[in-house]
């Protein structure tokens, strides 16, 4: 995946009075939107589960950075697409898992100028919205954060926070910058990427492993790290995932791997999120997280045999888990 | 593993009083020699964990062919391998992680005639024994049967029972059919093979997929075969021990995966004994099973990817199981 080039009919953002939609009202979706109504922005959720919990008593996130709560009176949700206003940003937080729903869940939202940001995990989003909606209107993002849904409407948020953002269609656009520039007066830090799919397959290089072989193998990170076989094979794994960035013209920093390992060195016993998908019985987000990877290296003609072995095992227990 | 020439100065069985020891007095050591005990045999057990038990009390058999029991005064048993006599016949039934007890547990039995007939799982355990004690003392054979320890001193026979035996210098020689007999006439069926490796390698086209994946994946025999990429992986397992056999000249029924898959239909959610060990957090037969099949693979010269992949899942997999 080379840069494309800079369109010239690119979608503008006008952030005097944007309204703002949330498909996909998770833990992430949430936090993220609850952040940017909390500072005063127009904020539309569409809901599913908690909706009948949230319409009457609102939101109530627990945060590190300090509680606070969105009363009912101070939200717009909805459990209806069809109900909703058309946006002028989309903020496209649901589960890799769920992306069929794209067009239903999305394409009511648009008008005209509406631009799509997807802060989804993984690798294909920008590219599955970009095909539907066209890719003058997609951006995308990582959520670094440490979420936890506690029940209908509450959310706890226990660490970090920042986001990256970049625009799909590359460089720091002026409306990308005015998106980051929103979050970074909402309480979230936000930083603007130049390249997007850098920033993807930088965090590619750390959930590849340890969320495919917390899947596959059922251990926490410490357990993949702590052991001689484990390092070896969360190492293989990494490399391969940089030789397939780099394979496609995306250079990561040479210390990537060094850097990543020390880092998760200090996390503990740290489950990803497809182990607990896997002790809940919930879909894995496989194919955003390790099939589209995959299929992007073989597409680059590189071969990583341990790649193509994570996501066959993963394939498996995925299967197994929700009962296909 | 081509069969090697038989050898001219092979050792005898004497079957008229045979001295029988059981090295590694598990389910399945005392199983079978309890079966020779009580059907006259003398038979001599090493033990570890169940002496103080077993000396008092003697063994206990709740088998689904009608229970026995060996009284204290039947039995012949010993904590210590250096006060037991020597034997005629050594019995190996060690779980193979303790092979590298073989030359202090088995040495002080051995007189210049002892055969050793080992009865372990998986693959290399006759090349071990043969390195250290000489070819042609080595007999090998597996057992098909369904044990558990339910105490100190006490085994359920669940299913099955029989076992298939082989000269490991080949050929259906009189030494081996006399053991054959031993066992036959002892309540054992037990059939003799002319090649021993054709039937190891036959028992690894299954122990190698439902052991490895079962071990690494967490995943019972149904669910491996009842999702489709499971299905797939045991499959693409099987023929690479199929063909790994093939290159070393032993050559298995073409019906061996159909009729394998067929069986395990039958079994409903068979937790194998790598699955067990996991969840007991026991060390498992990681190299009996796939480190020595694999490296039989690779000097055969035949690429063997999901074998390869495999075990090096089930090491770290065993590495964290036991905390190393």
């Amino acid at each position: 995946h080379r840069l494309p080039p800079m369109s010239t009919d690119q979608l503008t953002f006008d952030a005097t009075h944007p309204r703002i939609a949330v498909v996909g009202s998770g833990a992430v979706g949430t936090y993220y939107g609850a952040r940017l109504a909390d500072h005063g922005h127009d904020v539309h959720f569409l809901l599913r589960s908690d909706y009948a919990t949230v319409v009457k008593q609102g939101w109530s996130i627990q945060s590190c950075l300090g509680d606070f709560v969105l009363r009912p009176d101070q939200i717009n949700v909805y459990d209806n697409v069809m109900r909703m206003p058309k946006a002028d940003l989309v903020l496209v937080c649901l589960k890799t898992v769920s992306n069929d729903q794209f067009e239903p869940l999305i394409g009511p939202l648009l008008h005209p100028g509406t631009l799509i940001l997807t802060l989804q995990n993984g690798l294909g989003n920008e590219e599955q919205l970009a095909g539907l909606f066209g890719r003058r209107r997609v951006l995308g993002g990582m959520a670094f954060v440490c979420l936890n849904r506690i029940g209908p409407g509450r959310v706890q948020h226990i660490d970090q926070g920042w986001i990256q953002i970049g625009d799909f269609s590359g460089g720091l656009t002026p409306r990308i910058n005015a998106i980051g520039e929103l979050f970074n007066t909402s309480g979230v830090q936000c930083s603007v990427l130049e390249n997007l799919m850098l920033g993807r397959w930088d965090k590619l290089v750390w959930n590849v492993p340890f969320n495919g072989l917390g899947a596959a193998l059922d251990l926490t990170t410490d357990k993949l790290i702590g052991t001689e076989a484990g390092l070896e094979m969360v190492t293989g794994l990494m490399r391969e995932v940089v030789a397939a960035a780099a394979a496609q013209g995306l250079v990561l920093r040479e210390t990537t791997i060094e850097r990543k390992l020390n880092h998760t060195r200090t996390m503990g016993a740290y489950k990803t999120s497809m182990q607990i998908d896997r002790h809940e019985r919930r879909p894995m987000e496989l194919e955003s997280i390790l099939g589209e990877p995959l299929r992007a290296a073989r597409r680059a003609g590189i071969a990583v045999p341990q790649m193509e072995a994570l996501y066959a095992a993963v394939k498996i227990v995925n299967a197994a888990n929700i009962g296909r």
